[in-house]
């Protein structure tokens, strides 16, 4: 059995966007009991990550880090026609994920305790994000 | 046809533990042929690593790299209620992977010869830590 | 339904190679229409990434950026064997991907606009690299 379901995040700039809920209504929707649950995000300025889902904290950290080791304007990049957080997005989006696939359990998306998941917008504009979630199992 | 199997793995603080076999056994427990074999850690301090099997200078190594890039008790990081390497474990596990997706072939594990599925472990304190793997194929 | 099918690509060195075009072709050998394409590399000095695929300077930026943060000849890597390159070929890989999960949709390879499937050669020498292509669906 296969289940798709395309969501469209309308980010309003950098920052992280929850798209937990979003993706256990896609399993819970699709009627598969156990299988796999496929994350998949059609950018390559945007990325998605599985991270810690309880302190905010640790998403303001999370792009401390990013912004330092890829820091925008960086003057030895020279594709920036869209502006100086051009390349930076494209580098931030192959440093983290394009796919995440998470195990279904029970009719649920098995996450840790700990675990949600997320889209991070890389470019300071906002953008409409398209993500293709795909369910396939028993 | 789907087959699935959890690990437990008891680690002794940060460093890398090899899961090669225990994946190896599952897919071969698994009576499946072709296929894809996915696994799955259900943490955010600690991930997942296809890497170099031969040498453990490559562990070594791996591990001084990202002890620089990402150290321990950085200043800027808010997230520290668990200690100095509380977001310093999220941001490494952001770094590496959660999921690994490993063709199956003639009912095995189809990695290269050099190619090992590692646990990384992050946080400096012994941890149980919970990898799910997921068999599915013909 | 599964597929699959093994490429050989023949790199001249470090930089990277498109392989949108034959990841594309055996998703439409498959003759699935509904699924999901994995694209895996069995080595661990050599990655995948799905970037830009429109602006060569992107690649040449990318190229610029992980030169810089992991540079050849690390001192402070033990495992040089096989050359300067040997020790950041590893953890360049660990940094970006050794599988990508591609959504099909309508028997095509559902990849965004600006969406390339590269392989990322890390070492400067020439090598043979394998690939398999595998397609789940229906």
């Amino acid at each position: 059995m296969i289940a798709r379901e395309e969501l469209r995040i309308e980010t309003q700039g950098r920052g992280t966007y929850d798209l937990s809920d979003a993706v256990k209504r896609a399993v819970a929707a699709s009627g598969i009991d156990t299988g796999l649950c496929n994350v998949f995000i059609c950018h390559t300025s945007a990325s998605l990550i599985l991270s810690e889902n309880a302190d905010p904290d640790v998403m303001r950290d999370l792009e401390t880090f990013m912004s330092r080791q890829v820091p925008d304007g960086d003057p030895t990049f020279k594709h920036n026609a869209e502006g100086p957080d051009d390349m930076p997005a494209h580098v931030r989006s192959i440093l983290t994920q394009s796919d995440l696939n998470l195990p279904v359990s029970g009719g649920r998306c098995a996450l840790g305790t700990w675990q949600g998941v997320y889209l991070w917008e890389h470019r300071h504009a906002a953008h409409s994000r398209r993500v293709i979630v795909t369910v396939q199992g028993d």
